[in-house]
């Protein structure tokens, strides 16, 4: 297929966001950027972005920020939380938004996911607070002592395709594999053929299918996108986001990332997934944190 | 002075919180904990928590994190994020609470601190999200590949009294240095004689000055309570905090914590501290990462 661009791709289609045209009397004002302003969107989550019978939680948070990018007077996610309520479903949604705060740098706002369920009751989804600002007007001083984990190249890293038959893997029934040019360290992949490293690690270049390149919206997908470090673990089963985090440090450079996921602290039932979002100029571009409840299969 | 224990100490008293009752009418009704319940509370932020003229920003979520407790259904912060929108003053404040949704085992919820203005004005100083749930019904299984980092004995460190004249330090006249037992790994202190080791690093041992054991509420406080990395680093001047997330993991062991904080990627204005806190039985207790601007002094 021809390369996507950003704002012409698969990702883009998928994220789309429509504000509403507030009635009268409306809180809600298109182009208003004051304190208290509100805004929604109507918004329809595509089946393509699931894991097994689940959206992928980057997809969602992807959502989520492109309305807030929209709502809130700075365009870039600097950093944004998202707690998962109720696991979403593909289809119609709204999403509500706040500003809370509009300053000459940083501006910051909540978003609210919500469907209808099966009885017509509207359900929360996800919520959401964050803060924006514009990556473009930033200095470019950079002190940093962080360094990429050495890892194979892309040719020798292994894509869903390589996934023996039979196994956990990212080669099975779920549309996500469709989306994602990812391909797994082998020293992180080894839970695909029973022999996990043990050590919670898990390493992987990321691009999307279509090749479009990444800007900070792919990057709350990116945060979210490798599989499990609970398979690296040992683990099989579910294991469900509580809240994750995401700081965009910087605009991607073209091509593939490289995402560096570690868990540490497997305790009482939670872990922790700990995130690095290196970028093809082997720039520090975004880091991730989330809590996750381990559902032991 | 006696030994102060939890539920009566300075840090409990000057965290109180007030639940307003609610007016005829109202959304909020004492006691319920239903999806979508408000509540009000008033507070008196305490100057004693101040460094130089701001507010601690630990005292703050700390302060925020017990009205949610109050406020949901589970009593203790699994995960925690604020965002820091306008600087707190010491004086009445109002926490507003929002109880988002209520689970069998994971409540979560968002808080608002507001102040009156000169001008008689509300403003919003922080915002928060939270899920909280009971760390006393988990189970007690670890599988942490965590070690805490290697540090000198509390009698090893440095305190605030160690510290020369003249120089920026702990033993300014921050109101907060005679409410903390806090003392530094001297390898993390070198800043206070001119000589910071430039690598981002800063560890203490923290307990509260008047002996008062931790619990989750004052993990909130560690999280926060070192002085900046940026120090570490050379830099000088103010290091505000845009937003702070803090995972609580487990409930502390009697005694002082190890606090651990690292800076790795001073980039475009912006760096990250990574912390970790400590039990007295080497259980990794909290893990909180902030965002903050750099400005330079």
């Amino acid at each position: 297929m021809a390369q996507a661009t950003i704002g012409n791709s698969e990702f883009d289609r998928d994220t789309v966001v429509t504000r509403r045209v507030p009635g009268p009397g409306s809180d809600a004002e298109p182009g208003a950027d004051h304190t208290g302003a509100l805004a929604a969107y109507d918004v329809d989550l595509s089946a393509r972005w699931s894991i097994l019978k689940a959206l992928n939680g980057g997809y969602l948070l992807a959502v989520l920020g492109r309305a807030l990018g929209d709502a809130l007077a700075h365009p870039d996610p600097f950093t944004i939380t998202a707690h998962y309520l109720t696991a979403s479903q593909p289809g119609p949604a709204v999403i509500r938004t706040e500003s809370i705060r509009t300053g000459r740098t940083l501006s910051t706002g909540q978003a609210s996911l919500v469907q209808t369920d099966e009885s017509g009751a509207e359900v929360e989804r996800i919520r959401v607070l964050a803060t924006y600002g514009d990556l473009g007007a930033l200095p470019n001083d950079v002190r940093t002592a962080a360094t990429p984990h050495a890892m194979p190249s892309y040719e020798n890293c292994l894509g869903a395709d390589d996934a023996p038959d039979g196994q956990p893997s990212l080669a099975n029934s779920s549309e996500i594999v469709g989306r994602f040019d990812m391909r797994l360290d082998p020293a992180t992949a080894g839970w695909a053929i029973g022999q996990p490293s043990g050590l919670g690690d898990m390493r992987a270049w990321f691009g999307l299918a279509d090749g479009r390149d990444h800007d900070p919206l792919s990057l709350l997908l990116a945060v979210d996108a490798l599989p499990p470090t609970a398979f690296d673990l040992g683990l099989s089963g579910w294991v469900p986001t509580v809240e994750l985090t995401a700081h965009i440090r910087r605009r991607p450079a073209p091509g593939r990332l490289r995402v560096f996921v570690a868990t540490r602290n497997l305790a009482c039932g939670f872990l922790e997934e700990d995130t690095q979002v290196w970028d093809s100029a082997d720039q520090l571009v975004a880091q991730g944190r989330q809590l996750a409840r381990v559902k032991l299969g």
